[in-house]
Protein backbone atom coordinates (compact mmCIF):
# COMPACT_ATOMS: atom_id res chain seq x y z
CA UNK A 1 0.00 0.00 0.00
CA UNK A 2 1.08 3.44 -0.90
CA UNK A 3 1.34 6.60 1.21
CA UNK A 4 -1.13 9.13 0.15
CA UNK A 5 -0.05 12.70 1.15
CA UNK A 6 -1.38 16.19 0.31
CA UNK A 7 1.10 18.74 -0.60
CA UNK A 8 -0.47 22.37 0.15
CA UNK A 9 1.87 24.62 -2.39
CA UNK A 10 0.25 28.31 -2.37
CA UNK A 11 1.66 30.84 -4.88
CA UNK A 12 1.16 34.35 -2.87
CA UNK A 13 1.23 37.16 -6.57
CA UNK A 14 1.77 40.75 -6.60
CA UNK A 15 0.58 41.80 -9.77
CA UNK A 16 2.33 38.88 -12.33
CA UNK A 17 5.02 38.52 -9.72
CA UNK A 18 5.16 36.04 -7.81
CA UNK A 19 5.54 37.40 -3.81
CA UNK A 20 6.07 33.72 -2.52
CA UNK A 21 5.55 30.13 -3.13
CA UNK A 22 6.69 26.86 -1.76
CA UNK A 23 10.49 27.32 -3.02
CA UNK A 24 10.42 30.79 -1.62
CA UNK A 25 9.23 29.90 1.85
CA UNK A 26 11.67 27.07 1.70
CA UNK A 27 14.67 29.81 1.17
CA UNK A 28 13.72 31.80 3.76
CA UNK A 29 13.30 29.01 6.44
CA UNK A 30 16.92 27.98 5.41
CA UNK A 31 18.10 31.34 5.71
CA UNK A 32 16.90 31.28 9.29
CA UNK A 33 17.90 28.13 10.13
CA UNK A 34 21.63 28.82 8.50
CA UNK A 35 22.16 32.41 8.38
CA UNK A 36 23.57 32.44 5.14
CA UNK A 37 22.87 32.46 1.90
CA UNK A 38 25.25 30.64 0.84
CA UNK A 39 24.59 26.86 2.30
CA UNK A 40 21.02 28.07 1.42
CA UNK A 41 21.46 27.84 -1.69
CA UNK A 42 23.65 24.55 -1.28
CA UNK A 43 20.65 22.71 0.59
CA UNK A 44 18.21 23.48 -1.85
CA UNK A 45 20.43 22.78 -4.47
CA UNK A 46 20.30 26.27 -6.23
CA UNK A 47 22.64 28.16 -7.64
CA UNK A 48 23.60 31.53 -5.36
CA UNK A 49 22.63 33.39 -7.65
CA UNK A 50 19.28 31.88 -7.85
CA UNK A 51 18.64 32.35 -4.43
CA UNK A 52 19.90 35.61 -4.17
CA UNK A 53 17.32 36.67 -7.01
CA UNK A 54 14.97 35.16 -5.16
CA UNK A 55 15.56 37.17 -2.06
CA UNK A 56 15.27 40.06 -4.43
CA UNK A 57 12.15 39.02 -5.96
CA UNK A 58 10.78 39.24 -2.17
CA UNK A 59 12.29 42.03 -1.02
CA UNK A 60 10.51 44.28 -4.13
CA UNK A 61 7.38 42.66 -3.52
CA UNK A 62 7.21 43.47 0.29
CA UNK A 63 7.24 46.50 2.35
CA UNK A 64 10.35 46.10 4.31
CA UNK A 65 12.64 44.21 3.24
CA UNK A 66 12.34 40.07 4.07
CA UNK A 67 16.26 39.34 4.03
CA UNK A 68 19.21 41.65 4.33
CA UNK A 69 23.04 40.62 4.37
CA UNK A 70 24.92 40.99 6.84
CA UNK A 71 28.82 42.08 6.66
CA UNK A 72 31.70 41.45 8.57
CA UNK A 73 31.56 38.29 11.36
CA UNK A 74 34.11 35.42 11.37
CA UNK A 75 32.02 33.47 8.07
CA UNK A 76 32.74 36.60 5.93
CA UNK A 77 28.98 37.67 5.49
CA UNK A 78 26.03 36.07 6.48
CA UNK A 79 22.33 36.67 5.90
CA UNK A 80 19.15 36.85 8.32
CA UNK A 81 15.52 37.05 8.33
CA UNK A 82 13.93 40.40 9.16
CA UNK A 83 11.21 40.68 11.44
CA UNK A 84 9.05 41.21 7.93
CA UNK A 85 10.25 37.82 6.76
CA UNK A 86 10.02 36.12 10.06
CA UNK A 87 6.41 37.47 9.88
CA UNK A 88 6.10 36.39 6.30
CA UNK A 89 7.55 32.90 6.73
CA UNK A 90 5.58 32.06 10.01
CA UNK A 91 1.76 33.54 8.03
CA UNK A 92 2.67 31.34 4.99
CA UNK A 93 2.95 28.34 7.24
CA UNK A 94 -0.11 28.96 8.97
CA UNK A 95 -1.69 29.64 6.04
CA UNK A 96 -0.84 26.06 4.61
CA UNK A 97 -1.28 24.17 7.94
CA UNK A 98 -4.93 25.88 7.60
CA UNK A 99 -5.30 24.82 4.27
CA UNK A 100 -4.69 21.03 5.27
CA UNK A 101 -6.67 20.97 8.31
CA UNK A 102 -9.65 22.47 5.79
CA UNK A 103 -9.47 20.21 3.20
CA UNK A 104 -11.15 17.21 5.96
CA UNK A 105 -13.81 15.61 4.31
CA UNK A 106 -12.88 16.06 0.85
CA UNK A 107 -9.30 15.00 1.29
CA UNK A 108 -10.49 11.62 3.03
CA UNK A 109 -13.24 11.37 -0.19
CA UNK A 110 -10.84 11.58 -2.76
CA UNK A 111 -7.99 9.47 -0.54
CA UNK A 112 -11.31 6.34 -1.48
CA UNK A 113 -11.03 7.04 -4.67
CA UNK A 114 -6.95 6.27 -5.29
CA UNK A 115 -5.47 3.01 -5.51
CA UNK A 116 -4.14 1.22 -2.20
CA UNK B 1 -1.82 49.60 -6.66
CA UNK B 2 -1.04 45.60 -8.00
CA UNK B 3 -3.73 43.36 -7.15
CA UNK B 4 -2.82 40.26 -4.81
CA UNK B 5 -4.20 37.38 -5.14
CA UNK B 6 -3.69 33.87 -3.04
CA UNK B 7 -3.27 30.80 -5.05
CA UNK B 8 -3.95 27.69 -3.65
CA UNK B 9 -2.09 24.50 -6.03
CA UNK B 10 -2.03 21.36 -4.31
CA UNK B 11 -0.23 18.52 -5.23
CA UNK B 12 -2.17 14.94 -4.39
CA UNK B 13 0.95 12.01 -4.15
CA UNK B 14 0.37 8.36 -4.21
CA UNK B 15 3.56 7.27 -3.01
CA UNK B 16 6.08 9.04 -5.78
CA UNK B 17 3.18 9.83 -8.20
CA UNK B 18 2.08 12.85 -8.39
CA UNK B 19 -1.72 11.97 -9.02
CA UNK B 20 -3.22 14.99 -9.12
CA UNK B 21 -2.11 18.41 -9.18
CA UNK B 22 -3.02 21.95 -10.82
CA UNK B 23 -2.41 20.66 -14.78
CA UNK B 24 -4.08 17.31 -14.18
CA UNK B 25 -6.83 19.05 -12.81
CA UNK B 26 -6.81 21.96 -15.50
CA UNK B 27 -6.42 18.75 -17.86
CA UNK B 28 -9.71 17.32 -16.55
CA UNK B 29 -11.80 20.51 -16.58
CA UNK B 30 -10.86 21.11 -20.41
CA UNK B 31 -11.86 17.60 -21.11
CA UNK B 32 -14.65 17.66 -19.36
CA UNK B 33 -15.99 21.35 -21.44
CA UNK B 34 -14.94 19.88 -24.98
CA UNK B 35 -14.80 15.96 -24.89
CA UNK B 36 -11.47 15.90 -26.42
CA UNK B 37 -8.17 15.31 -25.49
CA UNK B 38 -6.75 16.85 -28.80
CA UNK B 39 -8.67 20.33 -28.25
CA UNK B 40 -7.24 20.10 -24.99
CA UNK B 41 -3.95 19.65 -25.13
CA UNK B 42 -4.12 22.56 -28.01
CA UNK B 43 -6.30 25.14 -25.09
CA UNK B 44 -3.16 24.08 -22.49
CA UNK B 45 -0.61 24.44 -24.90
CA UNK B 46 0.78 21.21 -24.19
CA UNK B 47 1.78 18.01 -26.36
CA UNK B 48 -1.00 15.55 -27.25
CA UNK B 49 1.49 13.09 -26.20
CA UNK B 50 2.04 15.27 -22.64
CA UNK B 51 -2.18 15.25 -22.33
CA UNK B 52 -2.10 11.53 -22.69
CA UNK B 53 0.75 10.64 -19.97
CA UNK B 54 -1.23 12.76 -17.94
CA UNK B 55 -4.21 11.07 -18.09
CA UNK B 56 -2.26 7.68 -18.28
CA UNK B 57 -0.76 8.73 -14.98
CA UNK B 58 -4.47 9.54 -12.85
CA UNK B 59 -5.61 6.26 -14.67
CA UNK B 60 -2.71 4.09 -12.74
CA UNK B 61 -3.08 5.96 -9.61
CA UNK B 62 -7.02 6.34 -8.97
CA UNK B 63 -9.40 2.55 -8.30
CA UNK B 64 -11.29 3.36 -11.64
CA UNK B 65 -9.85 4.91 -14.80
CA UNK B 66 -10.59 9.18 -15.19
CA UNK B 67 -11.48 9.57 -18.39
CA UNK B 68 -11.76 7.35 -21.20
CA UNK B 69 -11.31 7.25 -25.07
CA UNK B 70 -14.44 7.22 -27.53
CA UNK B 71 -13.82 5.34 -30.56
CA UNK B 72 -16.63 6.82 -33.59
CA UNK B 73 -18.68 9.15 -33.94
CA UNK B 74 -18.54 12.42 -36.23
CA UNK B 75 -15.39 14.12 -34.78
CA UNK B 76 -13.84 10.78 -34.98
CA UNK B 77 -12.98 9.65 -31.25
CA UNK B 78 -12.84 12.04 -28.32
CA UNK B 79 -11.99 11.77 -24.83
CA UNK B 80 -14.81 11.75 -21.97
CA UNK B 81 -14.55 11.52 -18.02
CA UNK B 82 -15.84 9.22 -16.32
CA UNK B 83 -18.20 9.30 -12.95
CA UNK B 84 -14.71 8.76 -10.95
CA UNK B 85 -13.10 11.70 -12.60
CA UNK B 86 -15.65 14.12 -12.74
CA UNK B 87 -15.68 13.06 -9.06
CA UNK B 88 -11.99 13.24 -8.29
CA UNK B 89 -12.17 16.86 -10.44
CA UNK B 90 -14.88 18.17 -7.93
CA UNK B 91 -13.06 17.14 -4.95
CA UNK B 92 -10.19 18.66 -5.98
CA UNK B 93 -11.74 21.95 -6.92
CA UNK B 94 -13.76 21.64 -3.11
CA UNK B 95 -9.85 21.12 -1.03
CA UNK B 96 -9.00 24.45 -2.75
CA UNK B 97 -11.91 26.60 -2.10
CA UNK B 98 -11.87 25.46 1.37
CA UNK B 99 -7.95 25.96 1.38
CA UNK B 100 -8.67 29.56 0.29
CA UNK B 101 -11.48 30.56 2.75
CA UNK B 102 -9.55 28.67 5.66
CA UNK B 103 -6.64 30.83 5.02
CA UNK B 104 -8.71 34.06 6.50
CA UNK B 105 -6.62 35.78 9.11
CA UNK B 106 -3.45 34.81 7.79
CA UNK B 107 -3.57 35.52 4.10
CA UNK B 108 -5.58 39.10 5.61
CA UNK B 109 -2.03 39.57 7.45
CA UNK B 110 -0.06 38.44 5.11
CA UNK B 111 -1.06 41.20 2.51
CA UNK B 112 -0.79 44.06 4.75
CA UNK B 113 2.71 43.13 4.17
CA UNK B 114 2.90 43.09 0.77
CA UNK B 115 3.55 46.77 -0.77
CA UNK B 116 0.44 48.37 -2.60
Amino acid sequence: MKENKLLPRFRVLRGAAIALGPGKAELLQSILETGSLNESARRLDMSYMRAWKLVQTMNKCFREPVAVSERGGKSGGGMKLTDTGRRVLELYQQIESSAVKASGTSWRDLQKLLKD
